[in-house]
């Protein structure tokens, strides 16, 4: 030890994210402040240690994984939420507040902020940041990059800094807020959001679900949405071995059609658009009672439990395909499972084009290759990898894939550059994602 | 000259933008592609020139101001609407597309781009996504950068590159497209554009007209829509003057109320909301028929033209406050009119907290020390020194001001370092805007 252990909150412990990533850090602070953090900064770097901030430890693709030359920041005892402002439409909190608790309290004030991840009755309000996590709204609202408006951040090097500005219109300087929103832990460490909020819907929404006749008829009915010009408050789907799953493990009595699970919500008046969009690929279809919609919603939300009681491993594919490339992404998908003679239990915020295949397959080597050839379909249909998990270490490789054949390679080197500009040490969370993706590509020349 | 100049059309001109800003380029290129802007680069490069891209020259803050060091790059010639995709939801454009022919394009499929700056029937698409511009529905729909998905761009080193995919949802790396989105040219020419695009709205929207009693009352009746939770599709204000100016130069025939004009469309059931809101701080108020609201647009649309009219000088500002602080700023800016004798002719996109107090002082530092004081109170409040028509050599000094006080000078040092990192021999619109203003910090005491 270079240094003495700063005065701050601090245990030993090992703990695994969602992942089931380990995470064995050499130290886990709990900071109450920016000067805190700062004091841990100035620490790593004296003991060339790396830092990794962690919220709830949701992460689904390895973003927090951690060994003993890393510190963990713990950001839970940061969780105020600071100012609901009812006039300028703005909250500001501290990252360790739970979006649970955030959506309740702007709830009580007419307010929402829709990006809503289902792990929100778990997750950080600064790990969603740092993701740019989406959820089942992002359809009509986006994902958390639309409703960050600015963040205070202590930078790598020390300094506490401000990006943005809480105004939804600010021209002065170049947009560095996006920078940080989706940086996964890379280029800081985020102590206070500002979060854009909009009332809730005044009018009534209507949920209809219909059960469908083939899976590929899911694709096709998003893509009558589309031609119809209708924009849905939500519009999700699960394939048929979710639904059993859901009738085994939970008990929903779900009936069991071939084709999976569509869940539509419009405003009532656009009901009937709705289904007429969907005559003929339907086994059965119906309009949902508010309760009967909120019990859907709630299974919807368990899907991924369910599915995990099925198999010892399961791992959350995240791709995102373009909507006119949806029925053709269905049949890929199909075939890659027979190839591989496996199931993918296929939760879908489908109107967003973004899939969650669930891949169960036990052995590592196979999984990984099913996992890749998932995500290469997505990049040569002009997808992308991931739509909401973001990237960590398991997505990197690909990611690299990506950017190499959409962007080109130099989008990837100013990624890079970026990370050395604003973290010149390399102390935060590093060798992923970017860095990572970066290093792929330069050190094997099949990336080229 | 070290080299010939390149295989690409050209004529040498004078233009003048729309803030009067000589611009006497040593050569003007029209590029059709994205390899006459490689040449052009190369020429520049060997040859000591800056480069500027223009679009219809309708900025209002000098972005592209150029002398005989500086070439401009037309854009007009690559002016095409590339694919509107129906399913999919985005456009995809060359930056040359004037944004009404868009519009038009637009309309006629049943979608809508948003953002409508005052200059749409002018302005280019690569214009507008260079400044980020914002229009009438920021209340509602923001400004471009919540609507631009990703970007070609040939960067000041030569390579072309995409950033961004023209997805809703993507995680494939750092959100490099909003750096570029708002960068007013400094980093790279913008060749292709790919823009969210959204349904038209499907409810009847009505337009309600409050002349207002006093000038306060425009504040207060925006605070108490926000408090209402009430979202309108559009909320604009004109003073008293600008209605003056409006009958007497293009013979409107509006009623002069002392508190000006304040314009409010929303979704037909919110009207009533609206008009209890307005109880009690209008002299007259109406709820216009089709054709009516549409006059009353147009009027809206050439309140500058109007404003214009009454003056030899006429230099519009673009400051944003908080909602919450709105009552106080038109305080404020009553009082900084009184001390100078002026008068402001506001007009503003009320409804986001966009003001634009038009300058009409002839004497260049009597109106600078007015505009720099209208700017300092803006920055005082919290709010931006621009909401939507951008900084170029005009608002660098305030720019530096706002950053030093509300983010810190790291930030400027982190934009700066990010345009050396971009464009490492400073061709791009150098010596204005994030280099402007970060000089203006380092060179004077007084900023720090």
């Amino acid at each position: 030890m270079n240094n003495e252990i700063p005065n701050v909150e601090h245990v030993i412990e090992e703990r695994e994210d969602f992942s089931g990533e380990k995470v064995v850090p050499f130290l886990i602070f709990y900071p109450k402040n920016e000067e805190d953090i700062v004091k841990i900064i100035n620490f790593a770097l004296e003991n060339k240690l790396s830092i990794i901030p962690w919220g709830y430890g949701t992460s689904l693709t390895g973003a927090v994984k951690c060994d003993k030359s890393c510190i963990l920041i713990d950001m839970s005892k940061m969780n105020k939420i600071l100012e609901i402002n009812d006039v300028d439409w703005y909250v500001r909190v501290q990252p360790g507040v739970r979006l649970i608790d955030l959506f309740e309290e702007l709830e009580k004030k007419g307010f929402m902020l829709p990006p809503d991840p289902a792990s929100f009755f778990l997750c950080s309000v600064g790990g969603a940041t740092s993701e740019s996590s989406g959820g089942m709204k992002g359809v009509k609202y986006g994902s958390f990059r639309e409703w960050v408006l600015a963040l205070k951040v202590v930078l790598p090097t020390g300094e506490i800094i401000k990006v943005g500005e809480p105004l939804r219109k600010n021209r002065a300087g170049y947009d560095l807020t996006h920078l940080f929103v989706g940086s996964e832990g890379t280029l800081g460490v985020i102590t206070e959001i500002w979060l854009r909020i909009t009332p809730l819907p005044r009018r009534k929404i209507v949920t209809i679900v219909a059960w469908l006749k083939d899976f590929k008829s899911a694709g096709e009915a998003i893509i009558g949405l589309r031609k119809n010009r209708i924009l849905p408050e939500l519009s999700e789907y699960i394939d048929i071995d979710v639904i059993k799953a859901l009738n085994k493990n939970l008990n929903a009595g779900l009936k069991e059609s071939q084709g999976g699970m569509l869940i539509i919500s419009v405003e009532e008046d656009l009901v009937n658009d709705v289904v007429k969009v969907l005559e003929g690929k339907t086994e059965e279809i119906k309009i949902t009672k508010d309760d009967e919609a909120e019990r859907i919603y709630s299974l919807r939300a368990q899907a991924a439990i369910a599915v995990k009681a099925e198999s010892k491993t399961f791992f959350a594919e995240d791709i995102v395909v373009p909507i006119s490339k949806l029925p053709y992404a269905i049949e890929e998908l199909n075939s890659i499972a027979k190839k591989y003679n496996t199931k993918f239990y296929i939760i879908s915020h489908i109107g967003d084009g973004n899939l969650h295949p669930n891949i169960v397959i036990e052995d590592p080597d196979i999984r990984q290759k099913v996992f890749e050839e998932i995500g290469r379909m997505a990049i040569d249909l002009g997808g992308s990898i991931s739509g909401e998990h973001g990237i960590g270490t398991q997505k990197a490789k690909l990611m690299a894939e990506q950017i190499l054949k959409h962007n080109g390679a130099k989008v990837l080197d100013l990624m890079y550059e970026i990370k050395k500009l604003i973290d010149p040490n390399d102390l935060m969370n590093p060798d992923k994602y970017v860095e990572l993706a970066w290093k792929y590509s330069n050190s094997n020349n099949n990336y080229k």
